[in-house]
């Protein structure tokens, strides 16, 4: 089954706004055993949305659009389908009704503009949106099937949830296909592979493995196919054991994904609490703690310390500490994570302080330059890094993932 | 001038990341003139490379891919290209020197698949990359020019900023391609529509017009081509000055384009500062007020306060109030806000409170639910929304920005 997902519309192409939609699609599509051969960005140009869909659904099964659906000039998503399916459009009175009824309520005239959105193309469907104005529209011709939805991501993804991915469990009986996630840090890539190229020239035809660098991990992604659901399963724990004695101790997890979760869960095991002290990170790692459901069991909560004034007077960090070393210094990460604790009353604590830039900080250090303080009423440790080729966001958003690494790694040292 | 961005690897086709490396670089090639016609996500298949090197060559200028440079087995863009341009990979002395440089800096050994990072596609040439082991490798053949970027996204901004934009600006001649956004607030999409549909009719050939709906705001995007960068601008500021009676009060910016900034430059022109409290957004407010550089000048900081204990004891939200109304209420939303600017001293402060869901609050308040308190000294203002269908990530974002926009408006009322 080739399925093809295009995002429609202009503010893709010029860098304006990242897709986000499809890695979305494409999350659910998996879990339902659907793999997306390709993914397309275009114009929203009529011709462009025209020529593509003659060209794509030559060679797939299933084409899910998203984008271009509004009302406005600059959509163009319907017409472009009627012109390739060669027909025309037709008033759907179900939408209409509830368009009128929706516009009623909120106390607004149906404009022209607004009814156009109940014109759907002969022979589709329309997929009811109770969230926007335009429906999704569904659309069966040769045994093809082509789906467009909102480009609004909170519309797509309920549109997505409620109604693609029950009628496509419905039309066709699918595979599955499953993955399984392990995380490994300070194993080089190329190490990593030489170590498990024996393992991996004996792997079952069903399953494969990919290699994910990040800084200073990798994460290694099985992913096995079939129609047994269970048999998979039971094949992808096998080769996670063959793995693990492989791995050795720079294993960091045989399950899930991102730090702020297997530190969450470590945590949550341990009974453990937690705070943070956030300077150039800006409250990105008490985010990436609260980004994960049932974070309130061990994450108390975080003093965004942003200007001087808020570590002295809220943290605690003492005049004398910032005169003698400067905000961004070993001392001041280690005061402001003994000063969270403290006030927050939570068992480990988490500080940053550096240089986000693009600006030297006022102390004159320089762009990249951060210490990271973490530890527990008995010991806090510190690590510094120099990051001058980061921009400003990926800079907070590595010096966040390092912070929860290290409280990671300090958990598994000093409680287990 | 056709430019094709191509990303190649499974983890973007089965949504485990989002393809963050496509806008970026449509972005900085949209500032110096080089439009993007078509992004593509595809496979790292050996075949499914070569395929679409073949049938993308045709029709594109320019063609850049990111991914599969790394040294493992998954990684297949090098071989593929070779395939493609049917030559074979030969040892580049300059990238083995560096890289041998750069393991004995290390102090690791330099293993097969490191050594075979400096193997390039006869002809080609290696684009240096300080940061990373493989280089980026820049193909020209037939009058088009092939590209072939990192996957790791710090490796291929580095990359496209050192190496690729300098050497495309001294290749191509480039026409100027400008971007104005429009922010505009309570404007239903299809009313704004109509209300421009005369001002549109008559935009010159060279300036077009996009309409970008967020939930309770619409942004305009106007863009201009041509040769003369200075003549577009003036273009375009007059279009903007003809927009700005037609948009009347409901027009919140003509410059700038996220509500960070916007408030940004609003409490910096007035000399305000803003601190936050934050529950069930966890730190958001603040990382959005902190990703805007220059944040330090207005905003102090914030008190995530997850836990109750830390509504109470940090933030000395009354133990009654709590009580009373439940920690999702009105009022516990005022006296946080009325909290953190009294510990922050600041002008300014906001507060949420609310569950994020999937599970239901402790005290039983429904998933979605949540109160925004924003003002001063004087007055503290509050108001509650209700978005049961968005998933948790997306209700922190929308309600961040909500709580931004809240201030912005306050400022707007009570300071100008």
């Amino acid at each position: 089954m080739k399925v093809r997902l295009i995002t429609i519309g202009d503010e893709i192409l010029i860098g304006q706004i990242v897709d986000t939609n499809s890695a979305y699609i494409a999350q659910h599509l998996n879990k339902i055993g659907l793999e997306v051969d390709e993914i397309l960005s275009i114009k929203d140009d009529f011709q462009t949305i025209v020529e593509t869909f003659e060209r794509i659904s030559k060679e797939s099964d299933i084409i899910i659009t998203t984008g271009g659906l509004g009302p406005t000039k600059d959509d163009k998503t319907k017409h472009a389908l009627c012109e390739f399916l060669q027909t025309e459009l037709v008033m759907d009175e179900a939408v209409l009704n509830f368009l009128e009824e929706r516009y009623q309520k909120l106390n607004r005239p149906l404009n022209e503009l607004n009814r156009n959105q109940a014109l759907l193309p002969k022979g589709s469907i329309a997929l009811p949106n109770p969230l926007g104005t335009a429906p999704g529209i569904w659309t069966e011709f040769d045994g093809k099937l082509i789906i467009n939805l909102q480009g609004v991501p909170f519309e797509m993804k309920n549109l997505l949830k409620t109604e693609v991915i029950p009628r496509l469990q419905q039309k066709f009986s699918l595979p599955f296909v499953i993955h399984r996630f392990l995380s490994v840090s300070h194993f080089p890539e190329s190490e990593l592979a030489i170590t498990l190229n024996d393992w991996e020239d004996h792997l079952p035809n069903n399953i494969s493995v990919a290699y994910l660098p990040e800084r200073s991990k990798v994460k290694l992604r099985l992913t096995g196919k079939g129609e047994n659901k269970e048999q998979i399963k039971a094949q992808l724990e096998q080769e996670v054991q063959k793995l693990i004695p492989l791995l050795g101790e720079r294993l960091d997890s045989t399950t899930k994904d991102s730090i702020a979760v297997i530190l969450g869960d470590l945590l949550r095991e341990l009974k453990l609490t937690i705070s943070t002290a956030e300077s150039c990170t800006g409250g990105e790692i008490a985010s990436m703690l609260t980004s994960v459901s049932g974070s309130s069991e061990y994450f108390y909560g975080s003093v965004v310390s942003y200007a001087t004034e808020v570590k002295k007077n809220v943290l605690n960090v003492s005049e004398k500490t910032i005169e003698t070393h400067t905000v961004v210094s070993e001392e001041v990460a280690k005061e402001m994570a003994e000063g969270v604790r403290n006030l927050l009353k939570t068992e480990l604590s988490v500080s940053t302080t550096g240089v986000a830039g693009p600006a030297k900080g006022e102390d004159g250090k320089e762009v990249g330059t951060v210490w990271v303080a973490f530890g527990n009423q008995e010991i806090v440790q510190t690590k510094s890094y120099f990051f001058p080729y980061l921009e400003r966001e990926d800079f907070i958003a590595q010096v966040a993932r390092l912070a929860l690494q290290n409280v990671f790694e300090f958990v598994k040292e000093h409680y287990s």
